[in-house]
């Protein structure tokens, strides 16, 4: 099955919005064994739509639209599908329940312009909007599958994983053909010494495939595998999946869409421990990722930005004839700021960060790039060495990723490496 | 001038990587009064990059393209080029000696994959890579404009501020037109009260035009104007700018791509100040928004993350009666926290932040969006209370957003409003 998606708003024309739910889309796509061939971007204008809508559909299998779906006069998506489908509105009932319930709930009065949403083109199924109002489209025809979406992020996401996904799979299965697929995220390793770990690939995989996907901070890896039998797809998946851990497994975090943060919270939250943070050159990066999960409070104990020495000394009790002697980007340093932070807060664990960042900052024995991350437990002190790049922004990314892995790698007994 | 954006690569149709670089692209051609008609991705296949560059050329006056310029197998946008305008390779000296001097400086040795990078198609101007070593492609034929770009992102900007987009201006020129732009950054004001601000739009713009563009952080006011005549045109720009400070004034921190951090910075080192932070529910943010701009560490003095009421009182001094007073949610905790930091750490500025940022934590007087922000320095003590909306992220980001403005109003002495 080949997919066309076709993205409409001005907004996106002139920039002042990146197009991140064609990526999404895409990448969902992909995960289900879906080509998209091909993503556009058009203007809110009736002749630019249709003729988009036309050459999607003479092209493709299934076309996904977003955008265009609102109340407002520049809304005209919904028109066009009916015009090219040469069909009419009629009001759908279980959407107008789902909005008469949001509005209700909201305490807000429905207006003409909120009942007039639950207006579909006749040949569709409505996809019901749990977080607004605006319904999607689905639409059968001819062997082709054509669905609009909300272009706000949150409505497309929410119908993408409970009604577009689900439904595609479905027809895919139709088929004949059952595929799984799963993600397993790594971090702490390049894309290439992870594939020399993984050794030789037809063995590992036989007939299924394995996709290598960097991003900034790890590499992902996504095996899928392809078969007539449910249960044995599912089998398959699952030795191969063991297979790899078996090889890399010290640098696999989680599964599907999971954060390092989110694993590291729960196993805190699991073992009933408190952690607490002495940052320098990530600056609070380490902290702020940590309280992105929402219930962070039970585990996220305090956080210490020290950029300047004095607040080294002071509140993490290191000693300025360390600093004297070693600078403030050093190992003893690093260590210091760990064990400080965990005896102050009375954290089980602390971590401590310093390195330089760039672009400036750099010495002759100390490059761009170096960090020194410490970790402080009941039973271990421990510091690492990092070298990473010159992108200031990128390398306080690495080093909070970096800083999170060690306190997962120390939680689950996992023995440093080379 | 219509100009057409093509998106080479297939991460883009897997949904690897997001699109960047063509709202970046859009951006900076909006900005010179150019019309983006569509955007598109295309996978890396010789046919259908050359259906692509059919229908952008058939239907538009400036082509733009980026990806696959790169020297590995799978980059044939140079191949496709070569095809499609009928010419051939040649090698372009000046390109040859920008691989040969950046290899020299970096001590790596030249094989023959990278100096095929210096040649050129024979209808081209090359457009120069500064940062990498592919360079760009820019042709002219029949009255149409058509580049090539590499899709490293930072090899891409770098080749449109330093010649795309000044020779794009240029041919602008020649059509006896003059356009300038101006960018005023807001933040603190919704969409819709900056526009009753402004008042009578066609009183304060003339003939030139003005667009609102909504950001998570706040609104950008873009001013357009067009003239026969340089000077005209911006005397005109300046008296529109000043017309609208003279309405707004205090909601304007800065122009063109400004940051609030780097605003605030700047005044913070102007007045050789220098800011420590207390931070309980954006846990870091603000100090690592601050700590993004290098040389930071010259104003930065220290940030803590009070995430625990025991942080809070150890650290910062808080009051325990007032925390079970009011609650950590609260001004008097905010102000106390502001306090705290800017006297325990000897900065000339404290910073308080307290709130509930969600999705949990609200009581019947404590929504989810409630904050409340300390300031402090030599002379002020002051608190705020905002409500912002229901998602998390978001939350910390307008409330560090909110926190930065707030010191940037009392280091310019602008008043409170409202």
């Amino acid at each position: 099955m080949n997919a066309y998606i076709i993205s409409i708003g001005d907004e996106l024309l002139i920039g002042q919005t990146v197009n991140t739910n064609a990526s999404f889309i895409a990448e969902k796509l992909s995960d289900i064994n879906i080509t998209v061939t091909k993503i556009t971007t058009v203007a809110d204008d009736e002749e630019a739509i249709l003729n988009e809508f036309k050459t999607a559909l003479d092209t493709s299998d299934l076309v996904i639209v977003t955008g265009g779906l609102g109340p407002t006069h520049d809304d005209i998506t919904r028109t066009c599908v009916v015009k090219y489908f040469d069909t009419k509105l009629v009001e759908s009932k279980e959407v107008l329940d789902d909005i008469e319930t949001m509005f209700a709930k909201r305490n807000r009065e429905l207006t003409g312009i909120n009942k007039a949403q639950a207006l579909v083109p006749e040949i569709a199924t409505p996809i019901r909007n749990k977080i607004g109002t605006a319904p999607g489209i689905w639409i059968e025809k001819d062997n082709k599958i054509f669905i609009v979406m909300p272009g706000v992020p949150a409505e497309m996401k929410s119908m993408m994983k409970d009604f577009v996904i689900p439904n595609l799979e479905e027809k895919t299965k139709e088929a004949g053909k059952v595929i799984k697929k799963s993600i397993l995220q790594t971090t702490g390793i390049a894309e290439s010494s992870l594939f020399e770990k993984l050794g030789d690939l037809d063995e590992l995989l036989g007939e299924a495939k394995l996709a290598f996907l960097p991003t900034i901070l790890g590499v992902k890896l996504r095996i899928t595998v392809e078969d007539t039998d449910e249960e044995n797809a599912k089998n398959r998946l699952v030795e191969i999946e063991q297979k790899i851990r078996s090889k890399a497994g010290r640098y696999i975090f989680g599964k599907g869409d999971e954060t390092l943060e989110e694993v590291v919270g729960r196993l805190l939250k699991e073992r009933e421990m408190k952690i607490a943070t002495a940052e320098s050159c990530t600056g609070g990066l380490i902290a702020h990722t940590l309280t992105n999960i929402s219930g962070s409070s039970a585990y996220f104990e305090r956080g210490i930005v020290s950029y300047s020495n004095a607040a080294k000394v002071e509140i993490l009790r290191v000693n300025e004839d360390t600093i004297a002697e070693h600078g403030a980007v050093s190992p003893e340093v690093a260590m210091q700021m760990a064990e400080g932070v965990k005896s102050t807060s009375g954290a089980d664990i602390g971590i401590g960060v310093t390195g330089i960042m760039g672009p400036t900052g750099a010495t002759t024995d100390k490059p761009v790039g170096l960090v020194y991350i410490g970790y402080c437990d009941e039973k271990v002190c421990t510091v690492r060495k990092y070298i990473f790049g010159n992108d200031r922004l990128l390398n306080k990314m690495r080093t909070m990723q970096a800083a999170l892995d060690l306190v997962r790698r120390q939680l689950l007994g996992i023995s440093s490496d080379d």
